[in-house]
């Protein structure tokens, strides 16, 4: 490690959606992708054979060599794959939003690459407004990672364990939930036989407005004006929806206190 | 009515934010804004400068040889408003997505012009590929709205009252209430000196998304899942904050519901 000065080899532990888009990258900025473990061995080819790398065919054969191996596992995995890890000089990081940066203290030099952002096999997506947050062993380890990162992305940040747990469920927060909530207006609209396509684009744009100003700022809707009338009429629409009752009604019932109590 | 071939002469009541958007659609489209009527003389004197038209300084003082004039009023207002028009040639709308076409009826010829879109005061959009949903009290209404329509949108559609209601509730669920989800993170991020900048490009990644794919293909995160550890720590870490936790609970039991039952 003494003599590292930079990180150009990496090997991934994982093929999935992190792995797959983190290799992509990599590759773009002209680094090396080494290896590949994935206890899926289809997966794994499929991988190799899209990033130009080789095989491991258990994490005991992993080449040792490497200078940075990415746990991109689901991340309940990622310690007991850190345990099973051979001895290696290299950096190992994790790629886990809610997984302490203590999980693989077990390792030599170890840190947390951890990409806030969503993403889906098979679309493409640049990853360089992302935010990559690190943290890291040791201050040189600290330094390679942020390097590493920047080459990747212009948002890179150093954020410890507890923050990026925070982090990991406000973006829970702002994907998965808001991704329900498209789901649930898509469930409504097709059992009254409309399309989600008339709203796909008032999506975007509510996505879009909060680039630039504070959610507080861009609320709007018949909650914000206190319109107790279209409350009520959407609430007797809703009547036969409980599900989507309960939602707007939470919702609603926050949105009220928040601006009109 | 019967030599109405197209609509090129439009007088606003209200100058809010779909006024506004629409009024600067409408002239980029080469067509031209007569007069603008609005209790606020300021805010009329603003639009009328920004717009190049005339004010007319109460509703019976409205021009009565526009051809068309479009109530965009708060949706409690728009039959009181109607009802004070001075009886005019011209085609009457509103842009309400809640209110009822009849609400209107008094009118010779009248319709519904609603932009399924969030506007905002001073924030530009190009609206052009924006549904507008079209009603209208006849045939050659229906074609000059559609016509009209057409010039500032690419997604104009024939949509009754009943469908827009419903199409208006499901908005309120895919911007309102998602929004309060993007202040919800935001609050909760600030509370533990984070900054709501490190979830914007999720929260663009997350809208854009579904642009191609169905919400229910792209849910991820814990519930979708059913990962009940890392719930269980969620859930603990909200232990303080009862709104958020209100939310996450809801959310989380509708989404194991809908892939784990």
């Amino acid at each position: 490690m003494k003599h590292l000065n930079a990180i150009t080899k990496i090997s991934f532990i994982g093929s999935g959606n992190v792995a797959s888009h983190l290799a992509g990258a990599f590759i773009s900025s002209g680094l090396e992708v080494t290896e590949v473990y994935s206890p899926n061995n289809e997966h794994a080819q499929k991988f190799a054979k899209k990033y130009s790398c080789g095989i491991a065919t258990t994490l005991k054969a992993l080449n040792t060599s490497t200078e940075l191996y990415i746990i991109a596992v689901p991340d309940t995995k990622v310690e007991a794959v850190a345990k099973e890890l051979p001895g290696v000089e290299g950096i190992v990081v994790h790629t886990s939003g809610i997984t302490s940066m203590n999980t693989i203290s077990n390792e030599k030099y170890f840190g947390v690459f951890y990409p806030l952002q969503t993403f889906t096999l098979g679309r493409e997506l640049d990853i360089s407004d992302s935010p990559v947050c690190i943290e890291a062993s040791d201050e040189n380890v600290l330094k390679l990672l942020k390097e590493l990162a920047s080459k990747i992305s212009n948002s890179v940040h150093e954020i410890n364990s507890e923050q990026r747990r925070l982090l990991h469920l406000a973006a829970v927060m702002v994907n998965n939930f808001t991704n329900h909530l498209y789901y649930s207006a898509e469930q409504f609209l097709n059992e009254n036989e409309l399309d989600l396509d008339l709203l796909r684009p008032l999506i975007l744009e509510t996505a879009r407005k909060v680039q630039d100003i504070s959610p507080a700022d861009s609320q709007t809707g018949p909650a914000k004006r206190n319109d107790l009338s279209t409350i009520q009429k959407h609430m007797e629409m809703l009547n036969e929806n409980t599900e989507f009752q309960k939602l707007y009604q939470l919702m609603t019932d926050q949105i009220l206190k928040k601006y009109h109590e």
